[in-house]
């Protein structure tokens, strides 16, 4: 695993100590192609840990999937150009995709102008069911701190992003990391998916900025909270609010910000607007 | 332009002095499709800032043009779903896009797997000429430190990327900022292409760190220095290394490491392997 996911490479340090050679062990990136009975749907750039984790979470983020047993076979191939994860799924999902194909491939709208495009883009998102669950105010202030012993790869290259699942009255147990940060949680709940583990009973903590892309891999995988270190953008809080999910931001320093569904943390319901 | 790329958001703050409401300055998102002759080739969300330059630099950097007096007319149009660039090619760029169009619309390969949706995801770039560029270390060393002042968005919602031209002798003037750090080399690639500045008279500068397809996009600009304040990923070095890009890493605390083609830095030449 650590061959694959990391290289170690020559460079030169200049600092104001001096200059030195210098062995600095980075993050390896490999084209990821995610391929459903027989087509590519997309092409990306994976750190190569849990690609199964990452294929699963992708395919049910992205809607072809919705549960995992409608997945007859799955098999990881690496090639010299990058990492094949190859679905062959049950017939009624093969059938839905190649409908949605065609749509991606038609023509767009009018002929003159990508409205079509900007509308699916930004498709409606289920909304996460309102459940039970409950985070206390100091779970949720220490969730960063909580992730970051568990960061190994993080820890040998000081640049990837980490996505863990925190669970009331026990911790984050589960991490998943990647350079990408839409990697990281989509190898997170494909993760949470291929373990059985209900996405309802925790939420999701990341390492970044909380953007539009991750609120809707919440919504879609019903993961019903998530928490970030940084700052979230406007249209995250905007969708975090239509979808249910509970979107907590600068996450640091045992402190943190509710921008939306304040009740499931235990005396944040309080004059939230 | 405040309004468009920021908004004020209204959230309760639980920190250690206690729990407070906060109005926050957030950056924006918007849907921002990139459409070619009446067809969409992409739609991202971005910061709504220089949506031009964005549009100008995807459409250089993805291969769609290679100069400006390609582009017959263009328009940016806001939709209620979001933005639309629209691009009006001239005729013999218009043929190459549609060519790409079907190879990407086509069967992939024997039909059984991804290997050349991989190639194409990996294809082989344009090395960046040698040229005359030289940067003194002291300028290297200070890159991201005069980059940090110059980020008007990030200095208002410390969630965004910046991306600025470093020219030697004249510091950094012009920089490009978005909630995406692709984004923002695009908008920074875009401005230098619309102001008519030679791509090859300066480095990029990045807040962020250097993944793959940062330099993919230096290469396809002919932009021959990309310097960032964090790590590089493995198979960028390697990347950076075939296409003559002078590719610096960790340049932060007045230092800086090479990765390759240091001759371009004065005095960084020696011992680099």
């Amino acid at each position: 695993m650590q061959a694959l996911s990391t290289r170690s490479l020559p460079g030169r340090s200049f600092r104001a100590v001096g200059a030195f050679s210098v062995h600095r062990t980075l993050p390896e990136e490999v084209p990821t192609a995610v391929v459903f009975n027989g087509s590519t749907l997309a092409v990306m750039m994976a750190t190569p840990d849990d690609i199964a984790d990452f294929a699963y979470g992708f395919a049910l983020t992205e809607g072809v999937i919705t549960r995992s047993d409608e997945v007859e076979s799955f098999e990881v191939v690496s090639q010299a150009q990058g990492i094949e994860a190859r679905f062959w799924l049950r017939d009624d999902r093969a059938e839905a995709l190649s409908d949605r194909r065609r749509f991606m491939a038609g023509p767009v709208g009018c002929g003159l102008c990508g409205i079509d495009s900007l509308e699916q883009a930004m498709r409606p998102l289920p909304r996460v069911s309102d459940g039970a669950l409950r985070l206390s105010r100091a779970e949720v202030a220490g969730a960063t701190d909580a992730l970051r012993p568990k960061q190994e790869l993080h820890a040998q290259t000081r640049a990837t992003h980490a996505a863990g699942f925190l669970v009331p009255g026990q911790g984050i147990d589960l991490v998943r990391e990647d350079v990408g940060r839409h990697n990281a949680l989509d190898k997170l709940i494909g993760a949470l998916m291929r373990a059985g583990i209900d996405p309802a009973s925790g939420v999701a903590v990341m390492t970044s900025r909380l953007s539009v892309e991750l609120v809707q891999k919440c919504a879609m995988s019903g993961v019903p909270g998530l928490v970030g270190v940084s700052a979230p953008t406007a249209r995250a809080v905007h969708l975090a609010e239509e979808a249910g999910v509970t979107l907590v931001a600068f996450a640091r320093a045992g402190g943190f910000d509710i921008y939306s569904h304040a009740h499931r943390i235990a005396d944040g319901v309080t004059n939230v607007a």
